[in-house]
């Protein structure tokens, strides 16, 4: 499984976004073909997001455990694997040591 | 005082750098011209850096008190300000309420 290291010719949003107090900090940019991605970090916690937008979280980095809304099963994501997330849905994600780095894909 | 608010034309990092166990999260990002900088965010927190490098912090939301090594006086940086550390120096920071979201610029 490949990681993706690096994204060239972005456009780059300065200030973050903190989620649940700072267990969870992300950046936004935009791809050089114009789409809407996320870079992020969720720290060792155990947390629930929503969507509105269907999403792909990417793990680059450290790991989780991950249950989707309405699923049974918790799952692992290690770097280079991903886990889709359906629109106007959520998850709940657990991160235990080392954080969780991810890229998030929109839409 | 302008805000800088996006970089155009970058090479992003994806795994991004956790210090103070996740109370200060940075991306780097290597701007259009070459130039290595970081946007990152520090969280309610009393923190210590040191700097190898000289270094700009400049604020771009939120905001800090900071300490210079060797200073006596606290200085407050808000949005759209900027203080400089010198190389193999430091400074304390201090974030109260919101977070201080940053660039970096290095060297």
């Amino acid at each position: 499984m490949s990681i993706t290291e690096k994204y060239s010719g972005v456009e780059l949003t300065t200030a973050g976004n903190v989620y649940f107090d700072g267990k969870c900090v992300s950046h936004d940019f935009v791809t050089a073909d114009g789409v809407h991605k996320s870079v992020g970090v969720v720290l060792p916690a155990k947390l629930t997001f929503g969507t509105s937008k269907p999403e792909v979280m990417e793990c680059v980095a450290g790991g989780c455990r991950y249950l989707l809304k309405g699923a049974s099963e918790w799952k692992t994501c290690s770097p280079g694997e991903m886990f889709s997330i359906p629109e106007n849905s959520g998850f709940d994600i657990e991160v235990a040591d080392e954080p969780f780095h991810y890229i998030c894909h929109y839409g």
